[in-house]
């Protein structure tokens, strides 16, 4: 039985391959939803487009917020290009937008699939935050919501100690996290573990199918970024980590269910994952925190990815 | 030619009273929407339509927002009695509330009045900012909002810099006070020396209509905790005011533009109307602060409204 | 018998003339201490040195506190030019600080003095905190607190609602209003409204004594900047006014008792002064906020000032 | 050639078996200094004297700050006892406190000893705050900081995200963390791998020194709300480890040089340290983070201490 999901994309390289794994994988991806973060508003909506086209899938993509609820955000062009693949902008040739909202989307797939529609939250959390905002019944209806963001160890990359997504909007953040969800949250400071190396890197390069020079073009840029300025010792990936794990369990080494809240200050502090490891607050436990990858795994389902075609 | 408005209400005895203020004096009220404050929110909802089938309109109540954007409140039966008109609980006989959210309203209503549409907010303004967020076009086609909300001088009700429909959604007001609209706000400390006085009181209570009974049977409540609590010299009509002032700009003796932001930090001055008097931080004026009333003018209109029937 | 002062100096010309008003009404000036504040803070020291050489008085002057406590400032030569008294830049010829700190002296003082020592707060409070901080029982041993700073109603000078005394150190501020000090402070927005305006200004440039040409040469260019970006109809004299306060209550015509908070938080609203006029925090008064000043009481302590010689 | 130590105690068991380790190493412990923190601080000033007898050491106590600079915080009687060394309240029968305030003593120390003062900060850091802002010239002349403090991985005790001393007075952490001092920092989730299990406390239970029924009496309590409460193997030792640093540099078996700073809002994340691990501020490095501990090392100071008699 297909599972159903929808992808809230900031659209940049990262993003654009989750989509194919959840594609190649057989899920029944419901909508493609576009929000702030990494690049330019129409530029993620152009690039979610351009990668449908690129694998030849006609599914919707939702435009939703682009800002976050009540802070003010920078966009990370100097991570991933202007484009987001590198500095190259890309537009679709064929497919369009779709004029509904991302948020009254999210609301009807909810109703549509109630209890079965999971989401990929790879991205900042403003549109899942105003889906529920207006129909707080999307707590029982959304089966599963797959979270790229936030750190378990403090160790951030837009700010020492907070990562991008929970950091654009964390007010989003707080009210996501606080709703009810059924979270899973895959950290930044777990997925830098676990990056593609040199040697993943050649024999990538040396595959030769369209998927995985694909792969390589829009991912040199992040690449360098990383190495560079990051200290990572190869391609970090957030987004896609994130995603071999809603597809397969297995990938999840080890966890722990706590209960996680997010600063939402303006302060030095500001989108961090407060994780409530002593439950000193004495709260219900709301987000299972992944801390180790089964990277062989991920690194099988990244290779079955790019030699799809 | 008829005027075309929203009136977004917590729905205690001075919204009741707007609404009916509207409808007396020709305006077509397109909708009415709900949204958290004052009382508990489903009795909102109930003195709403108890309050239209006591005029005998069938217009359209929307249920919005629930509950702030970020941020925890706490309602104010003590101000305004359990329903909102005292401690009675009033249930409407005939009427429904509509299915469609208030935002989707909103958003439509500014659509289908594009350039016409009067917002008269006179409760948090959490519902006016989710439907900017959802769609900004909305600052454009939304003619007016007349904000009941704010101080002027720091002299608020719920804190003592605060005034409540501010404090309870300052994330929400700081969207909507920087979104672009064209606002007035009457504020707080500007209402209270325009209060129904011992005088006007006596005279309401022998005017023997109907609507002069209603309007005496659902202020008693407000009016004792208003001039013992608040040290006010009479029933103050804040929402009431603030309706007049829309309906008839010569409502206002003295008025002036200022840039204003909200303060919507956790802190001791949470929800205060920041007003930049000396134009220090160089932003363009987004509201027209209204610093005097016309009080004759505005008696006269409630003694019209009392009049009714 | 002569009272007792301390006087805590950010040494600009308002200043300069306070500590002269003391010494002309036969005050004992136990010390000047100097804070950071108005102007470079060595040049604050040198003002000092020099003023009391102008008036031949050996008062000692006690080096204070030249930062915030944990905030950081900026320091307004806009507004009293480079020197504090204009871009001039003076130097005593004689005189010379103390080696002991402000703190010290403060903390002895209150020992010597006990029961009798008042000071003349008329510059950011972190002196009078750390003080406190190192020796509690000066609340018991300083007989009374005269404030420059704050707001009545919210019309701030270095930020819409702040006012430059408590914003420059908000936390000092907070301290010192939660100590239990024996506290009147002197409103800015109280005083913007008793200028020295034309007429007096020029009646003053009459005068002809030395006083009164060091008065219009000081203060020439805190009263252009104060007419022309402040519109005030005159110089203000937030710092003198205060101090004829403190030498004669009668130029209070109005005040009332309140606890005052202090904002101390990175926000818009940082260092306004918070005053609970409805008393919903229930905590004890512990501040006379004056709200009305006897003009003419104040401009004939003035003029008795400039006709010193 | 003695070095030169002033050891600043919230004095509960970690504490005083600290200042016993400075002593039996042949330190010159100058001064004792007592700050507000983990009990009531007239006992801590008791425990310290009380503890001096013990070992029969005249050593200077002089009394410090009993608050922290402008926030308010709570003592910890459910971790160390009401007396904080178990619920036992002793009281010194000889040894007096001095009349110098710990904030002189300080600064007096540090001129003293120029160059050569050491200060072992294993409480909240209000005095050492105050005395650099009583004197900025102790950054150069205080050799080495060794602070008990912080988190490295954000796992804190007090709250979720910070570890208490750090909590209890986040403004003066900040002030000591930004005033140029040479820090080196032993953050609580590095010393939480190294408690004390039962293995060695049976071993220090078969001692049968004074020293070692000395440490079993007052680690007790301890030791037991640590292995229930924070799910800790044994007894933590957060100021004896520091302590041991700071005696033996080889106790260090891993660190890295980072800017620090510290967030002081009123949040959820108060007193966390940010480490700036990516050099993101460009900020230069202010603090050496100890992120592993040789042990074994320590156990030998440990019990180097427990044989002394």
């Amino acid at each position: 039985m297909a599972r159903h999901f929808i992808i809230d994309c900031d659209t940049a390289e990262d993003d654009i391959m989750s989509l194919f794994m959840l594609v190649r994988n057989g899920i029944s991806v419901e909508a493609v939803t576009i929000v702030e973060g990494n690049i330019s508003y129409q530029q993620e909506i152009n690039n979610a487009l351009w990668a449908l086209e690129f694998i030849g899938k006609d599914i919707k993509v939702y435009p939703g917020s682009d800002r976050p609820i009540v802070k003010s955000f920078r966009s990370v062009e100097e991570v991933h290009g202007k484009g987001g693949i590198g500095d190259i902008l890309v537009k679709p040739s064929r497919l369009k937008p779709e004029n509904k909202s991302a948020i009254d989307a999210i609301v009807e797939l909810a109703d549509r699939f109630s209890g079965e529609i999971e989401f990929l939250a790879i991205s900042p959390l403003t549109n899942l935050a105003l889906a529920y905002l207006k129909d707080k019944s999307i707590v029982d209806k959304v089966k599963k919501v797959w979270v790229m963001g936030g750190t378990a160890w403090g160790r951030g990359n837009i700010t020492p100690v907070a990562e991008y997504n929970i950091w654009v909007d964390p007010d989003a953040a707080k009210i996501v996290f606080n709703a009810g969800f059924d979270i899973t949250m895959v950290p930044w400071d777990v997925i830098v573990d676990y990056p593609v190396d040199e040697g993943v890197w050649n024999k990538i390069k040396g595959m030769n199918t369209k998927m995985s020079e694909f792969y390589v073009q829009i991912y040199s840029h992040y690449r360098e970024y990383s190495m560079k300025n990051e200290k990572i010792g190869g391609t970090p990936h957030p987004d896609l980590i994130t995603t071999s794990v809603a597809i397969d369990r297995s990938v999840i080494k080890s966890s722990e269910k706590h209960y996680v809240d997010i600063e939402n200050c303006d302060c030095i502090t500001r989108g961090m994952t407060v994780i409530d490891y002593l439950n000193i607050w004495k709260k219900a436990a709301n987000t299972e925190v992944v801390y180790e990858i089964d990277f062989q795994k991920f690194l099988s389902m990244l290779f079955n990815l790019l030699s799809w075609f």
